[in-house]
């Protein structure tokens, strides 16, 4: 891997993209240079990398020339105007918005999981998976390869720190107020760009995104749709239930499978004690399980609470936890580029 | 109801035994005489209620005599040892701890589900089911009735309220030390008798209760056998996983059944619209949906999300929500005694 490679990081003074630069630089990433760009409102301020001052550039269509990867994580609407742009650059895109997630030209990728996918980039662009489907697939994926899978039911618990910057000061915010006795405000949670807002201090809330006509939320469509993509597994049945909790950071989930054919906790455990990107937590005995607190700047998808349905010997349970900044998103973004290199796709 | 009634509550300082104290007084029960007993360490004390200091007495077998109801939210060893002396003395017991509730010989009621088991008590004491547990077969019994119930698999967000007065301390303590930048210290969830203690603050612990031998909490052994018997269900498919959340009060689920009929979410809406004890939230279009924090202090099980699962015509999600001090124990548990008093066989 002698090879090094010019990078571009749109949107890098997010909660993701400064996780994007701490992995780049914590895992060594071969950068022949790199550059930041943001909106017009943030160009031409200072941004610090590794010990040296850069200046944040504008995000438009040349900024990309002669960049080998570009990493977006600057929302939607940024994606969808620049990554085809930067793509007809030369430009490798890995894009963390769901913008091109389902777009069918376009892999969605957990290397994991999934890697294979990356030998066919016709529109030059990777779509990084939603932070809550990546963990699960990293868990599923060994167990379905071994025994099959048929059900997945998830109910989420889900960090502030999934919503942004903002949300994660709301939390701390609406803590103070609490505990003093004030009127606990909220201007960001469930989504900014929805009507009403509601507390998450001391609640949960049954909302992530906003909602689509079926019903369900944008967030819970990702998961059931995303999940069916990169396992290949289109009438494979997937439901979600997508809650916040008042957590920084760390998601997690309560997941219901089951499987084509029966196995035993043992089965499950064997395959998951060596499956890539997994750590089991499971020794009840000394109450050891995944908890977000401690998956906090970690890098693995913990697995825990691994019990068999007692009506259901098909039927599994697990509690699957990860931190959605890092596995979630800026790591997964990395793993995504480091694959290409190692399978000289790029 | 010109009849009224000499009621005494065990376990009076408790989290539930204090709220048992403010419904009884706001449901204006008809009492002839009240009496608090407690352990030889609390008697003694004065304790208000309604106005008037009474003294706390010690918790005997000779306590009871001439008491019609006896309310028991003293732990479970204070009821093993207490209810059926209570019982032989001719006191109705309504006991809110977990000892009871399987043994066939105890009904384990929610009046707006199994009001007619309160016609035998073969042993004069009656059960109030677990918190988790009311609140959901009080949303699921009168869909069961018109549609069947095949599965039940709920993933729960519990308050620490309903681990005691404790356990709101700790989490306030632990907010205070996290904001402040100290060592968060945990000595009392997820179990205070078990070896280690988390935090809850910021975090989520998937351990409530001890475990059992089977790899399920105590908790979820709860929600999975009480369910059946309130039910009357012993072959449903009943799965739970229980999860504490950092919320002080007000029990939340997410809750994925399977009908044994089709319906359609108007269905489902037709029918809890009208159910007994059951509120609908579920406007998605104005971000309507039940959430603890607005429900504390309430005491209907409120339900929302209401959707039908997109790959199973017979699947539904729900999200339900109650307190679980009230509808959870406290009101339930004075529910029970006014039905009886109703249905005259008190």
């Amino acid at each position: 891997m002698s090879k090094q490679y010019n990078v571009a990081v749109v949107g890098a003074t997010g909660a993701v993209g400064s996780k994007m630069m701490e992995q780049l630089i914590k895992r060594n990433f071969p950068l022949a240079s790199i550059k930041f760009l943001a909106s017009a409102r943030s160009a031409g301020k200072p941004i610090e990398f590794n010990g040296t001052t850069y200046t944040i550039e504008e995000a438009k269509p040349e900024a990309f020339d002669g960049v080998d990867i570009a990493l977006f994580s600057a929302g939607g609407s940024v994606s969808e105007a620049l990554a085809p742009e930067a793509a007809a650059r030369g430009a490798i895109v890995i894009d963390n918005t769901s913008h091109f997630r389902m777009d069918p030209e376009v892999p969605l990728v957990v290397p994991e999981v999934n890697r294979h996918t990356l030998k066919d980039i016709p529109k030059g662009i990777i779509a990084n998976p939603n932070c809550s489907t990546i963990q699960m697939v990293v868990a599923l994926q060994p167990i379905r390869e071994q025994y099959g899978l048929t059900k997945v039911v998830v109910s989420t618990y889900q960090a502030v720190s999934g919503s942004g910057v903002a949300a994660i000061e709301e939390l701390r915010t609406q803590s103070e107020q609490w505990e003093q006795g004030k009127n606990v405000e909220a201007h960001v949670l469930p989504a900014k760009s929805d009507k009403k807002h509601y507390p998450i201090a001391r609640n949960v809330i049954p909302q992530i995104d906003k909602f689509t006509e079926n019903g369900y939320t944008y967030e819970e469509m990702k998961m059931i749709n995303e999940t069916k993509k990169i396992m290949e597994a289109p009438s494979m049945h997937v439901a979600a239930t997508c809650v916040r909790v008042p957590v920084v950071s760390g998601h997690s989930e309560s997941v219901y499978i089951e499987l084509e054919k029966e196995a035993t906790v043992e089965d499950i455990f064997n395959v998951l004690k060596d499956a890539p990107g997994v750590v089991l937590q499971d020794d009840i005995e000394n109450q050891v399980y995944p908890m977000p607190i401690y998956a906090e700047d970690e890098e693995p998808t913990y697995v825990g609470r691994i019990r068999r349905d007692l009506d259901n010997p098909k039927g599994f349970h697990l509690w699957i936890v990860a931190d959605n900044l890092l596995k979630g998103a800026a790591l997964n973004s990395i793993q995504i580029a480091e694959a290409m290199i190692e399978d000289q796709l790029i």
